[in-house]
């Protein structure tokens, strides 16, 4: 029998795992749950749409609920909720509040005899893996993480708040030097200036001042005021034949040294190039829901980060087969 | 109190063990068993050196024993053998002979009550990680390792027993072109020679048949017949000077697909340089080593592989702790 799935949210994030879904052998997609009119909610291989408050009506027909609500107002609500009732997991990326979703997915999934892994996708999540064995292995050494070439949607939407902005989205870039800096073992010590250039293509309604809209963004306090930004204005033609995907990526880098002078210098280099974030956010997520359930079944439960996963549990294979074929 | 270490077996990967050690804050090394001698083995931070037969004294002395002979001869005998009384890890990496060392040990280590985690290194070990991370995260891909720039100790030693050569170094090289075709996920399908080249850096006797040789090392099935090799003659004098390291390294790679029609292409890449392929492999194994006495703790026995083993337990740090800062 298959683990048999639910989605909490049909964004783009749900859609993903909708597609990773189909791609396992031992999975399938029971269920999706939206706060819209089901009947207004069309997913793309026809699994079948529910409304929201109807979940607990599956709590007996799903093994793993994967939850692909925002991290600013749904996951913290929603993701404890569902695990007083479900085997979830989420890919909550607000790193200042994760001790405290933890806390309540914890509580939540302990009473309910149910596991929660939270903040999964790829950072956090498989940059967070990274930077943990980079420290277990070169404890005498230091960590970067760069992120992009990619879009980020935060600071896209940053600009369309902008008065006489109509669309616009940012690439984040790494800097090709600060690169090299960390690759050749130079330790470098970098500014967010020295590591990532923001570059904007922007839509400007006719007749807005471009000039002021420029400065506005380049000033922004946060987003923009601590980094080198270009600013491009193009029309709404170009903007949605070039620059509609949702591509990104990033290194984490451990650098460290060994010997008994520390002479020999040693370097990990984990780099992920995506076309699309939200597609393979949720290949990881399934991977985890797969863990989920499989962990759950041993009779754990509570909240579990990647740093709790055994790798085993992410595949469907035997361990036997694991280990003939891929160690 | 910190985690006793014993090393067994004092050679290159028993001093990078004796390094690694040192640069952590929560394990001493205790002590070093030898077939030799041990009045004739002298540690770099003077830990005591023990015959390997008086080993037993210890069995309530060391939390865990780091097994340092080669995969050969030394860890089928040995590995087992230990496991009966001491949680162990080692760094067996005949790939052919995985599973079998496997049962050997987990039949020793259950009826002990101790943990004996098998095959830790880069590859086996971190490299086999990201295959199967890969895999659970992008099961509609492939998947690519190749090795090097780096010393293949094996490859020299095939070259040092040709008649008429004093010494030689051998290095594993990339194909650039091959590594960029797996990059842009052309998933290619590649020969061993279409994968890696090889160079061989010769020192040979006065008066040597240098084309005999040259047509010898070229032609040896298994070890070159089927790669483009170059050899260099070189003087003792420039093979010490400038061939005396043993730098390694190497990619793993993933490269998959999603999206309704799989339109969407993604690349992992997982890449190492280290400039000592025994002190980086010795960190590896004494994080699992950590590892193996924190699991032990929590009463869990047998044989176990990287696939096995949390990212939490390689980490002295608190789970709490781990969360808020590299999550």
């Amino acid at each position: 029998m298959k683990i048999r799935v639910g989605i909490v949210g049909y964004g783009n994030l749900g859609r993903g795992v909708e597609y990773a879904v189909k791609n396992t052998e031992d999975m399938e997609l029971c269920a999706v749950f939206t706060r819209r009119n089901p009947e207004t909610v069309k997913t793309v291989f026809n699994a079948p749409v529910y409304n929201i408050n109807t979940a607990l009506n599956f709590k007996d027909k799903l093994d793993v609920l994967i939850m692909c609500g925002g991290s600013a107002n749904d996951l913290p609500v929603q993701t404890p909720e569902f695990a007083q009732h479900f085997n979830i997991v989420d890919s909550f990326d607000t790193h200042a509040k994760i001790p405290s979703h933890f806390n309540n997915v914890d509580a939540a999934a302990k009473k309910a005899g149910k596991i929660g892994i939270i903040s999964i996708g790829w950072d956090p999540g498989l940059f967070s893996l990274m930077r943990a064995l980079g420290k277990a292995v070169l404890p005498n050494g230091n960590d970067y993480t760069f992120w992009g070439k990619g879009v980020s949607q935060g600071h896209s939407d940053a600009i369309r708040r902008i008065d006489g902005v109509l669309d616009a989205r940012q690439y984040t870039i790494p800097i090709e030097s600060a690169l090299q800096s960390v690759r050749n073992c130079e330790n470098p010590t970098l500014t967010a200036r020295e590591k990532h250039l923001r570059e904007c293509f922007v839509v400007a309604k006719e007749g807005a001042d471009l000039n002021k809209i420029e400065n506005e963004i380049k000033t922004m306090p946060n987003y923009f005021d601590e980094y080198n930004t270009t600013v491009h204005f193009i029309s709404m033609e170009e903007l949605n034949k070039n620059h509609k995907g949702i591509p990104h990526g990033g290194f984490v880098f451990r650098t460290g040294s060994s010997g008994k002078d520390n002479e020999n210098k040693h370097v990990m280099e984990f780099k992920l190039k995506l076309d699309s974030n939200p597609e393979f956010t949720s290949g990881v997520l399934v991977a985890f829901a797969r863990a989920a359930y499989k962990l759950n079944k041993e009779g754990v439960s509570g909240c579990k980060t990647i740093f709790d996963i055994a790798p085993k549990y992410l595949l469907s294979e035997s361990e036997e087969f694991l280990r003939k074929t891929m160690l």
